[in-house]
């Protein structure tokens, strides 16, 4: 029974996250249900990163197996075609080892926040940007996300209903950049990680922000992080902004 | 009566074009009915581009007169506030002398024009993006559009319908560059020129594309502006990868 490796990007809006649910719609849903026309049967897949209700991705990645041999472009092909008008791609697929497995060979995932600050709504990107109405300091959020980069417990920046065994993992980097975008200043957070607690991303880039805005220090970042306490993070930000932009494998599967 | 400049973003996929029409939503007629509610009766604005049914705006540039004097940050906020939910945005406003004329002051427009190549459908960019199911070589689209720049009678690349005086005009530039997205292979075209004849950028990357895909050698673009014939051009490519992305004016009104 062949495995395969496959590629995903997916606009969050319409599904109540990546995990297959009884009477919601889901990513994982969607694709097995794809998978499903081309093999009867029920299918299972497993991914690298379970995203919430909302977000996005450019890069999710997730393996199948299937009872057929396929070359991974027809596939890719007919996988795409049965998940219209679906905004789910499958943009790469590869045969890989039947021990490869998507989540738990993953050794680094990558998210990308998105953020447009300025006072006029959004309009091509409504949906896909974080909206905030105030100029932002980037300089002042690098110096507060400097606290956060490193082997911590990050107790402060996870969903009380986190079900990660321990809240110590190691942020390998948040990187803060301003783009050219032609639509308005829109800053770019770039967080890596070998695996992140349930939104802590969100949680980190929602305390960010009140840094950027001058309502924090960039001191304070490190003092809610020693607190390990939840009451200490700045506001969740919301799901729109988040892209789940890639995981790294090591060897890369689709290379 | 003092007199505004605005700048203006927009999403082009609800609109019949930029010009106010009787019976279908345009976005002049969106701003028009969003000014009567600051100032009760009928407004008539002028703009530097009509855009046609579904192409966009980042940044096309209109002026309004209106009997009190507002601050621009005010008339941007109410504008705004106004327009909502339209998926219109003043994204800058400016007091300018009476004389000037968002549409007759203007010595250049610039338009962009975003081109997915990839097989896979879109997903975020759907309706952002002209999407084409192959490869393309930009280096022959290059030696392609090298053709058309400068001084030419553009009657192959116009509209049958247009209504310019003259089909001759003067094209500064034509840059096309892949952009590292995330989402796969996008290609931007950048074109300037003091005015542009109707449907002619669409006309333009719609030949190009035929250049890119190997269908078309780049010598036949010079023959095709040389026929001066309709028929001589290619494909007109759909509105919705299609920009206007800025107007020049010598001094910047919003400056």
């Amino acid at each position: 029974m062949p495995r395969y490796a496959l590629k995903v990007e997916y606009h969050g809006a319409p599904f109540a996250g990546w995990q297959r649910q009884r009477d919601q719609p889901s990513v994982q849903g969607a694709i097995e249900a794809a998978l499903a026309r081309l093999e009867p049967g029920a299918h299972t897949i497993a991914a690298a990163g379970r995203t919430d209700a909302g977000v996005h991705a450019l890069a999710q990645v997730a393996h199948c197996d299937l009872a057929r041999d396929w070359t991974p472009f027809r596939l890719m092909e007919a996988l795409n075609h049965h998940l219209k008008p679906a905004p789910v791609a499958i943009v790469d697929c590869a045969v890989v080892d039947g021990d490869w497995n998507a989540r738990f060979s993953a050794r680094e995932r990558r998210y990308l926040f998105r953020l447009l600050a300025r006072r006029a709504p959004a309009t091509h990107q409504a949906g896909l940007v974080w909206q905030v109405r105030h100029s932002l300091d980037v300089e002042r959020m690098r110096a507060g996300a400097a606290h956060l980069v490193g082997h911590h417990d990050f107790t402060t920046f996870r969903s009380s209903i986190c079900q990660a065994a321990s809240p110590v993992k190691t942020l390998d980097a948040i990187e803060i950049a301003t783009v050219e975008t032609g639509w308005g200043p829109e800053i770019a957070f770039r967080l890596r990680a070998r695996s992140f607690l349930h939104n802590q991303v969100r949680s980190i880039v929602g305390t960010l922000e009140r840094v950027g805005s001058g309502a924090w220090e960039p001191a304070r970042v490190r003092e809610a992080l020693e607190a390990r306490d939840r009451a200490a993070c700045g506001p969740v930000c919301p799901p729109e902004g988040l892209y789940l932009a890639g995981v790294d494998y090591g060897r890369d599967p689709f290379a």
